[in-house]
Protein backbone atom coordinates (compact mmCIF):
# COMPACT_ATOMS: atom_id res chain seq x y z
CA UNK A 1 0.00 0.00 0.00
CA UNK A 2 1.42 3.71 -0.63
CA UNK A 3 2.16 5.59 2.24
CA UNK A 4 1.27 9.27 2.89
CA UNK A 5 4.17 11.20 3.37
CA UNK A 6 4.72 13.10 6.43
CA UNK A 7 6.04 16.15 6.84
CA UNK A 8 7.83 17.33 10.41
CA UNK A 9 7.72 20.35 12.37
CA UNK A 10 9.52 22.28 14.67
CA UNK A 11 8.80 21.21 17.96
CA UNK A 12 7.15 24.07 20.23
CA UNK A 13 5.34 24.75 23.29
CA UNK A 14 2.58 25.92 21.46
CA UNK A 15 2.30 23.58 18.44
CA UNK A 16 2.71 20.36 20.84
CA UNK A 17 0.22 21.34 23.60
CA UNK A 18 -2.74 18.90 22.18
CA UNK A 19 -0.17 15.84 22.98
CA UNK A 20 2.53 16.79 25.84
CA UNK A 21 4.60 19.16 27.24
CA UNK A 22 8.08 20.47 25.56
CA UNK A 23 10.82 20.21 28.17
CA UNK A 24 13.27 23.12 27.43
CA UNK A 25 14.57 26.41 28.88
CA UNK A 26 13.47 28.62 25.47
CA UNK A 27 10.26 30.78 26.71
CA UNK A 28 10.16 29.77 30.13
CA UNK A 29 10.67 31.88 33.60
CA UNK A 30 13.86 31.55 35.16
CA UNK A 31 14.64 31.12 38.60
CA UNK A 32 18.31 32.28 40.16
CA UNK A 33 19.00 29.78 43.06
CA UNK A 34 22.34 28.19 44.53
CA UNK A 35 23.88 31.23 45.78
CA UNK A 36 23.70 32.64 42.18
CA UNK A 37 24.96 29.83 40.95
CA UNK A 38 22.11 28.01 38.98
CA UNK A 39 18.75 29.29 36.83
CA UNK A 40 16.52 26.87 37.52
CA UNK A 41 13.95 26.30 34.57
CA UNK A 42 10.89 24.76 36.73
CA UNK A 43 8.14 22.35 36.51
CA UNK A 44 8.42 22.26 32.66
CA UNK A 45 6.16 18.87 32.80
CA UNK A 46 2.78 17.42 33.83
CA UNK A 47 3.71 14.12 34.90
CA UNK A 48 0.96 12.09 35.26
CA UNK A 49 2.59 8.66 37.16
CA UNK A 50 0.23 7.29 40.15
CA UNK A 51 -2.83 6.07 38.55
CA UNK A 52 -3.78 2.72 39.47
CA UNK A 53 -1.50 2.41 41.87
CA UNK A 54 1.20 3.56 39.62
CA UNK A 55 5.02 5.04 40.67
CA UNK A 56 7.14 7.03 38.63
CA UNK A 57 10.35 5.35 37.40
CA UNK A 58 13.44 6.45 35.15
CA UNK A 59 15.07 5.08 32.30
CA UNK A 60 17.83 5.28 29.71
CA UNK A 61 16.63 4.39 26.19
CA UNK A 62 19.62 4.01 23.99
CA UNK A 63 18.16 4.24 20.58
CA UNK A 64 19.89 2.43 17.47
CA UNK A 65 19.98 4.13 14.34
CA UNK A 66 16.99 3.30 11.62
CA UNK A 67 17.28 4.87 8.39
CA UNK A 68 15.41 7.00 5.56
CA UNK A 69 13.07 6.85 4.80
CA UNK A 70 10.91 6.18 8.32
CA UNK A 71 7.94 4.08 7.73
CA UNK A 72 4.85 4.77 10.31
CA UNK A 73 2.93 1.61 10.39
CA UNK A 74 1.96 1.38 14.28
CA UNK A 75 1.36 3.90 17.08
CA UNK A 76 0.47 2.76 20.86
CA UNK A 77 -0.64 4.61 24.08
CA UNK A 78 0.06 4.68 27.50
CA UNK A 79 -3.34 4.77 28.94
CA UNK A 80 -2.81 5.29 32.89
CA UNK A 81 0.39 7.85 32.76
CA UNK A 82 2.96 10.27 30.94
CA UNK A 83 5.41 9.63 29.34
CA UNK A 84 8.82 11.93 28.76
CA UNK A 85 11.77 12.03 26.84
CA UNK A 86 14.90 14.09 27.28
CA UNK A 87 18.00 13.69 24.82
CA UNK A 88 21.44 13.37 26.79
CA UNK A 89 23.68 14.41 23.66
CA UNK A 90 21.45 17.13 21.66
CA UNK A 91 20.72 14.68 19.41
CA UNK A 92 17.50 16.15 17.05
CA UNK A 93 14.83 13.85 16.96
CA UNK A 94 11.62 12.63 15.71
CA UNK A 95 8.00 12.51 17.26
CA UNK A 96 5.42 11.29 15.65
CA UNK A 97 1.76 12.03 17.98
CA UNK A 98 -2.12 11.89 17.04
CA UNK A 99 -4.69 13.19 20.03
CA UNK A 100 -5.84 10.78 22.45
CA UNK A 101 -8.90 8.75 22.34
CA UNK A 102 -10.02 6.56 19.96
CA UNK A 103 -7.45 4.75 17.00
CA UNK A 104 -6.07 7.27 14.82
CA UNK A 105 -6.22 7.06 11.07
CA UNK A 106 -3.24 8.05 9.42
CA UNK A 107 -4.70 11.43 9.03
CA UNK A 108 -4.70 12.26 12.40
CA UNK A 109 -0.87 11.46 12.71
CA UNK A 110 0.94 14.74 13.45
CA UNK A 111 5.06 14.78 13.48
CA UNK A 112 7.75 17.06 14.88
CA UNK A 113 11.50 17.00 15.66
CA UNK A 114 13.16 18.52 18.67
CA UNK A 115 16.23 20.75 18.28
CA UNK A 116 18.25 18.13 20.59
CA UNK A 117 17.84 20.96 23.40
CA UNK A 118 14.44 20.02 23.46
CA UNK A 119 12.53 16.81 25.51
CA UNK A 120 9.54 16.10 25.68
CA UNK A 121 6.10 14.75 28.00
CA UNK A 122 3.60 12.84 25.91
CA UNK A 123 0.62 13.11 28.07
CA UNK A 124 -1.27 9.99 29.35
CA UNK A 125 -3.02 8.38 26.38
CA UNK A 126 -1.83 10.31 23.64
CA UNK A 127 -0.87 7.95 20.40
CA UNK A 128 3.16 8.21 19.55
CA UNK A 129 5.28 5.98 17.58
CA UNK A 130 7.69 4.32 19.61
CA UNK A 131 10.83 6.21 19.73
CA UNK A 132 12.76 6.14 16.51
CA UNK A 133 16.58 7.71 16.11
CA UNK A 134 18.11 8.87 12.95
CA UNK A 135 21.68 9.44 12.25
CA UNK A 136 23.93 8.34 15.23
CA UNK A 137 23.02 6.40 18.05
CA UNK A 138 21.26 8.57 20.97
CA UNK A 139 20.02 8.38 24.52
CA UNK A 140 17.36 9.62 26.18
CA UNK A 141 16.14 9.76 29.67
CA UNK A 142 12.62 8.36 29.92
CA UNK A 143 10.73 9.62 32.59
CA UNK A 144 7.37 7.20 33.11
CA UNK A 145 5.12 4.90 35.22
CA UNK A 146 5.65 1.42 36.34
CA UNK A 147 2.68 -0.43 37.67
CA UNK A 148 0.94 -3.79 37.93
CA UNK A 149 -1.62 -3.30 35.22
CA UNK A 150 -1.29 -3.07 31.59
CA UNK A 151 -0.44 0.11 30.68
CA UNK A 152 0.34 -0.68 26.48
CA UNK A 153 -2.02 -0.35 23.51
CA UNK A 154 -0.99 -0.41 19.82
CA UNK A 155 -2.82 0.18 16.86
CA UNK A 156 -1.66 -0.29 13.19
CA UNK A 157 -2.58 2.47 11.15
CA UNK A 158 -4.84 1.66 8.18
CA UNK A 159 -2.21 3.02 5.38
CA UNK A 160 1.08 3.90 6.23
CA UNK A 161 2.82 7.12 6.47
CA UNK A 162 6.04 7.64 5.28
CA UNK A 163 8.95 10.32 6.50
CA UNK A 164 11.34 11.30 3.95
CA UNK A 165 13.52 13.55 5.39
CA UNK A 166 14.65 15.21 8.61
CA UNK A 167 16.50 18.55 8.64
CA UNK A 168 19.28 17.24 10.14
CA UNK A 169 20.03 14.71 8.10
CA UNK A 170 18.53 15.59 4.47
CA UNK A 171 16.45 13.50 2.36
CA UNK A 172 16.73 9.76 1.93
CA UNK A 173 17.83 9.94 -1.77
CA UNK A 174 19.77 13.33 -1.27
CA UNK B 1 39.32 28.71 59.37
CA UNK B 2 41.66 26.11 57.45
CA UNK B 3 39.79 24.23 54.83
CA UNK B 4 40.21 20.48 55.00
CA UNK B 5 41.43 18.83 51.30
CA UNK B 6 38.13 16.83 49.96
CA UNK B 7 39.42 14.13 47.00
CA UNK B 8 36.98 13.17 44.99
CA UNK B 9 36.52 9.35 43.90
CA UNK B 10 34.83 8.25 40.53
CA UNK B 11 31.13 7.58 40.51
CA UNK B 12 29.97 4.06 40.89
CA UNK B 13 27.25 2.14 41.74
CA UNK B 14 28.56 0.35 44.88
CA UNK B 15 30.60 3.38 46.18
CA UNK B 16 27.60 5.82 45.93
CA UNK B 17 24.60 3.32 47.26
CA UNK B 18 24.51 4.69 51.03
CA UNK B 19 23.41 8.19 49.47
CA UNK B 20 21.89 7.00 46.15
CA UNK B 21 21.39 5.32 42.74
CA UNK B 22 23.61 6.10 39.64
CA UNK B 23 21.91 6.59 36.56
CA UNK B 24 24.21 5.17 34.15
CA UNK B 25 24.12 2.03 31.53
CA UNK B 26 27.08 0.60 32.88
CA UNK B 27 26.63 -2.59 34.77
CA UNK B 28 23.08 -2.43 33.89
CA UNK B 29 20.59 -5.25 32.19
CA UNK B 30 19.33 -4.35 28.86
CA UNK B 31 15.77 -5.23 27.48
CA UNK B 32 15.42 -5.03 23.59
CA UNK B 33 12.38 -3.19 23.31
CA UNK B 34 10.89 -1.27 20.23
CA UNK B 35 10.92 -3.70 17.66
CA UNK B 36 14.52 -4.16 18.15
CA UNK B 37 15.51 -1.12 17.59
CA UNK B 38 15.87 0.34 21.67
CA UNK B 39 18.06 -0.92 24.42
CA UNK B 40 16.14 0.26 27.82
CA UNK B 41 18.61 0.36 30.94
CA UNK B 42 14.93 0.39 33.05
CA UNK B 43 13.91 1.31 36.71
CA UNK B 44 17.39 2.90 37.19
CA UNK B 45 16.50 5.28 40.40
CA UNK B 46 14.32 4.60 43.76
CA UNK B 47 12.69 7.88 43.04
CA UNK B 48 10.38 8.90 46.60
CA UNK B 49 8.44 11.97 45.35
CA UNK B 50 4.74 11.61 46.91
CA UNK B 51 5.60 11.52 50.18
CA UNK B 52 3.02 13.97 52.54
CA UNK B 53 1.13 15.19 49.42
CA UNK B 54 4.53 15.58 47.19
CA UNK B 55 4.55 14.63 43.32
CA UNK B 56 7.07 14.42 41.18
CA UNK B 57 8.32 17.59 38.97
CA UNK B 58 10.92 17.81 36.37
CA UNK B 59 13.22 21.24 35.55
CA UNK B 60 15.94 21.87 33.98
CA UNK B 61 19.07 23.52 35.90
CA UNK B 62 21.24 25.66 33.40
CA UNK B 63 24.83 26.01 35.95
CA UNK B 64 26.59 28.80 35.91
CA UNK B 65 30.23 27.71 36.37
CA UNK B 66 32.62 28.26 39.25
CA UNK B 67 36.59 28.30 39.36
CA UNK B 68 38.59 25.99 41.65
CA UNK B 69 39.13 25.85 44.14
CA UNK B 70 35.92 24.92 45.34
CA UNK B 71 35.13 25.69 48.54
CA UNK B 72 32.77 23.22 50.60
CA UNK B 73 31.02 25.08 53.63
CA UNK B 74 27.10 24.39 53.59
CA UNK B 75 25.29 21.21 53.15
CA UNK B 76 21.19 20.91 52.03
CA UNK B 77 18.96 17.86 52.29
CA UNK B 78 15.36 17.32 50.80
CA UNK B 79 14.11 15.75 54.00
CA UNK B 80 10.89 14.92 52.29
CA UNK B 81 11.88 13.37 49.18
CA UNK B 82 14.51 12.09 46.71
CA UNK B 83 16.19 14.71 44.04
CA UNK B 84 17.73 13.12 40.65
CA UNK B 85 20.57 15.31 38.65
CA UNK B 86 21.07 13.23 34.59
CA UNK B 87 23.67 15.84 32.40
CA UNK B 88 22.75 16.72 29.14
CA UNK B 89 25.96 17.49 27.52
CA UNK B 90 27.70 14.64 29.02
CA UNK B 91 30.20 17.34 31.03
CA UNK B 92 31.56 15.43 34.08
CA UNK B 93 29.99 16.69 37.15
CA UNK B 94 30.95 17.14 41.07
CA UNK B 95 28.86 15.26 43.94
CA UNK B 96 29.10 16.10 47.46
CA UNK B 97 27.39 14.13 49.80
CA UNK B 98 26.86 13.33 53.52
CA UNK B 99 24.68 10.50 55.48
CA UNK B 100 21.33 11.21 56.03
CA UNK B 101 20.54 11.89 59.92
CA UNK B 102 22.40 14.13 61.75
CA UNK B 103 23.67 17.28 60.71
CA UNK B 104 27.12 16.11 59.17
CA UNK B 105 30.31 17.29 60.27
CA UNK B 106 33.34 17.81 58.07
CA UNK B 107 34.64 14.36 57.94
CA UNK B 108 31.27 12.44 57.18
CA UNK B 109 31.35 14.70 53.69
CA UNK B 110 32.45 12.38 50.84
CA UNK B 111 33.43 13.64 46.85
CA UNK B 112 32.63 11.96 43.41
CA UNK B 113 32.56 12.86 39.83
CA UNK B 114 29.93 12.35 37.57
CA UNK B 115 32.00 11.26 34.16
CA UNK B 116 29.75 12.82 32.34
CA UNK B 117 27.43 10.17 31.13
CA UNK B 118 26.42 8.93 35.03
CA UNK B 119 23.51 11.31 36.68
CA UNK B 120 22.55 10.81 40.48
CA UNK B 121 19.42 10.20 42.36
CA UNK B 122 20.25 11.23 46.26
CA UNK B 123 17.83 9.20 48.40
CA UNK B 124 15.48 11.55 50.61
CA UNK B 125 17.42 13.44 53.87
CA UNK B 126 20.93 12.33 52.00
CA UNK B 127 23.03 15.83 53.13
CA UNK B 128 24.18 17.31 50.08
CA UNK B 129 25.98 20.09 48.28
CA UNK B 130 24.28 22.26 45.83
CA UNK B 131 24.79 21.07 42.22
CA UNK B 132 28.28 22.65 41.30
CA UNK B 133 29.43 23.36 37.82
CA UNK B 134 32.85 23.62 36.69
CA UNK B 135 34.38 24.29 33.31
CA UNK B 136 32.01 25.01 30.65
CA UNK B 137 28.08 26.15 31.77
CA UNK B 138 26.00 22.48 31.55
CA UNK B 139 22.49 21.62 31.95
CA UNK B 140 21.26 19.14 34.09
CA UNK B 141 17.75 17.39 33.80
CA UNK B 142 16.09 16.77 37.98
CA UNK B 143 13.56 15.12 38.92
CA UNK B 144 12.28 15.66 42.34
CA UNK B 145 9.15 16.38 44.95
CA UNK B 146 6.90 19.51 44.38
CA UNK B 147 4.53 19.48 47.27
CA UNK B 148 2.99 22.24 49.82
CA UNK B 149 5.31 21.28 52.61
CA UNK B 150 8.88 22.26 53.31
CA UNK B 151 11.23 20.32 51.81
CA UNK B 152 14.53 21.65 52.32
CA UNK B 153 17.14 22.29 55.14
CA UNK B 154 20.41 23.73 55.52
CA UNK B 155 23.46 23.14 57.83
CA UNK B 156 26.83 25.42 57.67
CA UNK B 157 29.44 22.82 58.30
CA UNK B 158 31.72 23.80 61.29
CA UNK B 159 34.59 23.62 59.22
CA UNK B 160 34.75 24.31 55.33
CA UNK B 161 36.58 21.36 53.01
CA UNK B 162 38.17 22.31 49.74
CA UNK B 163 38.19 20.44 46.37
CA UNK B 164 41.67 21.74 44.90
CA UNK B 165 41.25 19.98 41.54
CA UNK B 166 38.75 17.44 39.38
CA UNK B 167 40.49 15.18 37.11
CA UNK B 168 38.44 17.01 33.45
CA UNK B 169 40.43 20.27 35.02
CA UNK B 170 43.17 20.01 36.79
CA UNK B 171 44.33 21.56 39.84
CA UNK B 172 43.50 24.82 41.21
CA UNK B 173 47.24 26.23 40.63
CA UNK B 174 48.27 24.20 37.72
Amino acid sequence: MTAIPLSLQALSAHAFAPFGDVLQKEDRVQQIINYGHTLKFADLASLDLGEQGGRPAVHIYHGLPVSLPLRIEVMERHPLGSQAFMPLQERPFVVIVAPAGAAPGPTDVRGFFSNGQQGINIHKGVWHHYQVTLGEPADYLVIDRAGPDGNFDEHRLTRPLVVEHVPWLGSASG
